[in-house]
Formats: structure tokens, sequence, C-alpha cells
């Protein structure tokens, strides 16, 4: 009998009503025969209430003590699942992370998974129960609980599919699933039926949202198919596997785009072995994420750096850089802001060596300056005005052959 | 170095205000050089919050993750508690029931507490940490959470206390002791500086309230010294251990109470083997709990049994008796509603053959009708109408020389 993995995010459990609508919804799974396994995350506005509390007693309190509290929003939600299978006429158990065997690292609210002990799960999946785990949770090793940091219900879900052999791993969420591009932004943007786990891990990054990069990890290190499906409808959703049969021969799969972004230049009057190191140690040590990173050294010009950040952070990138202009012996910084990032995805890239040139092209035919450029295997970003964003994805969307031709 | 279990209730952690307070008042007994644990329940209205949510899903929730629910609420209480200990510059660590080795049997909602495994926290205290241990919930043998009831944090933090060696457990509360009787309506009542397990639980099963029976059985089989003491002063309160040390030597050391009584009392034409079985059997399985029983059978009058209810028991208990006549056999059944039970309660009894006689004779010199009696070795209960109750308690309460002379 062949295993799933669904998992259903805080707004889909936001309400007894809501939890009774996932249980109805994994009834019908269930039955088609499969043994059923529903991952879920604290309900709604669960997490912030706990943040409030917490906030209240200490600005900084003991990581391991917010573990504590904030395992508690996922237990209320199991057991709530748990009682709406037994209302619908369904046995059910409910597991906290410490009960579904989920051993993680001793890493206080941001620990990884190690192993899970998958017995009472397979136990109780032998007697025909729903299994209700509560996502984001662990236990280490101590026997204290712990967390797993940012879309770490994801994480559970695709480990405990990748632990129990499950033929899918399926995450609901409120859109119906992953799409060539924003369609807020982009009129031509469409959902795709597949993707593969590269193409999902760089959109994924690229701040399309939908699933947390650890997780398509996760699921490419162990080969467990995904799929992204709406929790208020039946539609099939995107599938997200290591091959990939495309519909059409595309070599450009998405375009990803975000606002918000600002350059900074860092520039010296002379060569200085070691400072590019200083510059992004001391911004690590502060938690300053730097995106893309553009060193130029010629003899006509003096050498320099480049790199954007989010916009978010740049005061904050100023003042650590400003204190540590000793240490890293720099002359002078420039600052830009009002920046966005356009990016075109697609693992065919790799044997299409042309790609990269064309979305110059294609730029430059639409006006829009590019500011920086960084490439990796399946992707290549630009920086450009944050005015030309929406344009530029368009543009490229539609260039790309990702735009449905309408028959009108 | 001696180790004491303090324990807090839901009104005295019902803000993080007052959670910081507890630490506080933690902090002046640690600096006293002992080793201290802290048993908490679920903050405020939590538990009744968690409830309404369970309600909106099932009206009959499976019990099993009634508890998985429940428990959340110390586990919240617990973590923020650890949280202020810091916040004031002291270490600590929070414990869940299954963190603090709490064993229990496999009965949800209702679990006794079979083993502690201490390891875990003696480990804690050795290390010179608060440990901060969530009441009222446990783990059975098959690694389920599972909740001890009624009463049931007071239950931790004696069972605690025990397992622990621990040198008192003092259990703090919006009351600042045990009264020889409720000094809402007797004018004279007074702290108790001392009282025996024996006459606490007499006490506490007379709805004295401050108290759960169950956490008072368990200190006594386990010789673990209990006091009763106010969060909100630093009052000595009441110290409840086997022999104590009578300040005066007063035969009755309470006076307890309480309204909304009815007597139902059930009649045959002819003597009936079984039938007393058959009503109260009967009853029990309705959940309907019975106080006084009364059998009179002489050769004078038809047989009958009469006992005392709960009011608000009344409606149901005539329904199930209805019911059930045939197999009762009974003839006719008598209500008797707007009744009181008076109570007195004294280890001295025992040895003092006069004091139930003493009783009646105090009652009759007020003209109080009794309308049933129920005796044990330490305490004598009377059923008298409801609106003789508050003059009756203070009548029995001066006439045993509990009320202090005052000098004026």
């Amino acid at each position: 009998m062949t295993t799933i993995v669904m998992k259903f995010g805080g707004t889909s459990v936001a309400s007894p009503e809501k939890i009774v609508g996932v249980a109805r919804r994994a009834i019908q799974e269930k039955q088609q025969g499969k043994r059923v396994v529903i991952v879920v995350s604290a309900m709604g506005k669960t997490t912030d209430t706990l943040l409030g509390l917490a906030g209240e007693i200490s600005a900084e309190p003991p990581k391991r003590e917010m573990d504590m509290l904030l395992a508690t929003g996922e237990q209320v939600t199991i057991s709530l699942l748990a009682m709406a299978f037994k209302k619908l006429g369904h046995d059910a158990l409910s597991f906290t992370g410490w009960q579904a065997g989920i051993e993680t690292e001793s890493v206080p609210r941001n620990a990884r998974i190690e192993t899970i002990h998958t017995q009472r799960l397979e136990e109780a999946l032998d007697l025909g129960l729903f299994c209700v785990v509560a996502g984001f949770q662990g236990v280490d090793k101590n026997g204290n609980i712990t967390t797993l940091g940012r879309g770490g219900s994801d994480t559970t879900a695709v480990a405990l599919a990748a632990a129990l052999g499950a033929e899918n791993c399926e995450i609901y969420t409120d859109v119906d699933g992953v799409y060539t591009s924003d369609p807020r932004y982009v009129t031509g943007a469409r959902k795709l039926e597949q993707i593969s786990y590269d193409e999902m891990l760089e959109l994924a990054n690229l701040g399309a949202g939908v699933l947390h990069p650890r997780a398509v990890e996760f699921a490419k290190n162990n080969q467990v198919p995904l799929s992204v499906r709406a929790s208020y409808s039946d539609e099939p959703g995107t599938i997200i596997q290591e091959v990939i049969t495309v519909e059409k021969n595309l070599i450009v799969r998405g375009v990803a785009f975000e606002k918000d972004i600002a350059r900074i230049t860092v520039s010296y009057t002379k060569p200085f072995n070691g400072s590019l190191a200083n510059i992004f140690t001391s911004l690590a040590d502060h938690l300053i994420d730097v995106d893309i990173i553009v060193q130029s050294i010629s003899e006509e010009f003096p050498p320099s750096v480049s790199f954007s950040i989010k916009e978010d952070s740049l005061a904050e990138a100023q003042r650590v850089l400003s204190e540590a202009q000793e240490k890293i012996g720099y002359n002078a910084i420039d600052i830009e802001t009002g920046l966005a990032k356009v990016s075109i995805v697609g693992s065919g890239m790799v044997s299409n060596p042309g790609v990269a040139a064309k979305m110059f092209d294609i730029l430059r035919g639409e006006n829009v300056p590019v500011k920086m450029v960084s490439t990796s295997e399946i992707k290549v970003s630009v920086v450009v005005p944050a005015s030309e964003m929406e344009r530029s994805a368009n543009a490229l969307h539609d260039a790309y052959g990702l735009t449905p031709v309408t028959v009108r």
C-alpha cells in the first residue's frame, strides 16, 4: 500500500472549521487506498501570539525556551485535527515531533533533522490510522524540544516522506502551484505542471516563496517527489521531481523577480589582499544577507567590489562597513537604491550557452540598463532599476515562450 | 543541600508580569541556599480557551487528544517562567511532564502517577539551575501524553517532592492558608498554623477547596510536609504534616459546610436484597456523586434508604431512579431540597467519644433540625436546612473553642 504525506500550513488550519476541512481532504486520499500522514503548522496567528508573550518577558529569551514555547502551536493543531477525524468517523493519532521520532541536532530555533525513528508511525499506519504530525519541531539527543527554523513544516513533511518511503509529499498552500512568474505582475504567467528540484531551488531562493529551499534540497537529496497544491481546490498543482517531461521544449522555465534591492560598491586606491573576506565576514557576523557579488580588478580603474543586499539591511550594512573601515582598508563607498532583481531559471540553460546573451539583448531592446549580473548553471540574474522590473519580467516571459499563445 | 518544591496555580501565573513575580519569589528561596523546583499550571483562562477550541470541533473529543491539547497550557507557562528567570539573571530549565520523567498510568484525563524518573531533574539541580516543571501532565509507558485530572498540578508538586526527597512542598494559592472555617460566613474563622494530613483530607473532601484530596493523600502516603501559602504575601501559611503540635488542645480543628444539598429517600413495602446496590450502581453509572447514605430497617416502619446529593444532580438522579424503578423494586421516592451539610473535623475525635453527642446538643440548643448524620473517625457531618447553615457553623465554631478570645 502506498503512503502519502500531506502538509498544511498555518492559513489552511487557521480555524476549527478549516481543520475539519483538512480532515475531509485527507479522508478523500485514504479512500483511494493510501496510507496518509498529515503534517500541520500552528494555527494562523498562534506563533505571533506566543512571540508576543515571550516579548513581554524578555527581549532576548533563551532559544531553548523559545522552542519549548513555539512547539505548543503545532501541538494544539495536531490534537484538534485528530479530533476532527474522529468526529468524521475516522480513527487518527496525533504525534508531537518527539513522538514521531524526529531527532534533530542540538541547535535551538534552527535545528536540522538528523534521523527519523519511524516505528511508532509505521505501527499506527499499519493499524489503518491517520497519522497527524506536528511540523516544525523535533527533539535532540538530550530530550530537548527543538524547532527547525523557517519553512520547518515543509522540511518535516519532506523528511517524513523520505523516511517512510512515501510515494508523494503534497504541500497544500494558498496558491494552486508553481508559476512561470508572479501572476500579479506578469500578465502571461501560468501554472507549471512540472518543475525540476534544481529549478525549484532557484525559484525558491529567488523569492517565489511557495516552498522553503531547505525542504526542496531535502527532497532532491532523497529523491522525494513533491507537489504544490491549493488547499481550496482539487486541481493537481505542480509536481517537483528530478527529471521532468517538459510539455514544450523550453529552455527557460520561469521568471522571478524582487524589489527593494540596494547596491553597495566599496572601492580602493590599491589592491589589498584579504579585504574581500573582511567585508563579507563583517556583514555575515551581523546577519546581513548579501546576494550578488561582482568584483572588478583592471589596470585602468581602481579596484572595487559591488554587492547587492535588501534595502531594509542597508542602514545596518553601512554602519558595519563604516565601523570596519580600518580593518577592511577601503577608500570610498558608493550606494545605489531603488533597484530590483530579475532572474530567468531553467535547467535547459546548461546546454544552451546563448541564454544569457539573449537575455541582455532582450533587455537592451527594451532600453533597460543592467547594473549587475550573476549567473549559475540554471539561472541568470540581473539587477535593474526597480521602475523597469515589471516591464523587464513581462518582456522576458514573452520572449522565452512562457506566455501561452491565445487564439482569439 | 535541601530541596523545596514550590507550586503556583493558574491565577498566580495569569500574566507575564505575574510570571516574573513567581520567578522573584523562587529566587528568594534559592538565596537561602536551597535547590528549587517550581511546578506551574496553565496561565489563567488558557484551559477554558483550549476546551472551547475542542468544543468547536467535537462535543465528545477523544480523551487522548484532549490530553495532547490541554498539556500545551502548562508548556507555555514553563517556557515563559524559564525566560523570566534568565531575564532576572538566573539560569533555569523548563521540563514538560515527560521531560521531568513523570510516568503515569494509561488513563487519559485522569491518570495517576506511577513513577518519577528524577535523573534529569537531579542533574539540573546539581548544576544549580531552577527546575520549572509543567504540572498536571505526564507520559504513559507508550509515550502518550496524559493529564492527571482535577488538582493535577498539586499532585505533580507533591509527587516530585516525594521523589526528590524534598524538605517541603509549598502550595502557593490565592488564600493565605487553611482556615478553621470559611471566613466569609464564620466570623471567628482563623488561619491554622498546622493541620494533620487526615484532617486536611476531610476538609479537602468537604469542599474547603484549597488543596486537592488526591494531593493530600499522596503527601500522607509519602510523608511529604506540605504547606499552603499566599502567592501575594510572605506570611508562613499553614503546614500540613502527620503529627501536629497543637497550639491549644483542640479536639475539633475545623468546621466545614456546603449549600445546595438535596436528600432523596427511596422506600419499599418489603425488604428486598440487592436493591441498595442497584440504586447506587445506577447512579454511579451516570456519574452522579452520592455523599451521605443512611439506611433504616426496623420492624415498625417500612424499609427505606436516604442519601444526599448536590442539588444540580437532582433532576438527573430522579430520571435515573425512575427509569430503573423495576430493577430497583422500590415503591416511592421522597425528595427534600434546600439543605446544607455542616461538618466538624479533628483527629482528636478518635479518642473522644462524646464529640458527636456534643455536636447534636449544640445544634438542639440552636433549634436546628438535623436531617441526616454521617460520621468517620475524625469527622461528624450533619445535614440541616440551608437557612440554618451559617448559624450552625458559627455556633459550632464558637462552642468547640475555635474562635479566638478577643480582649477588648
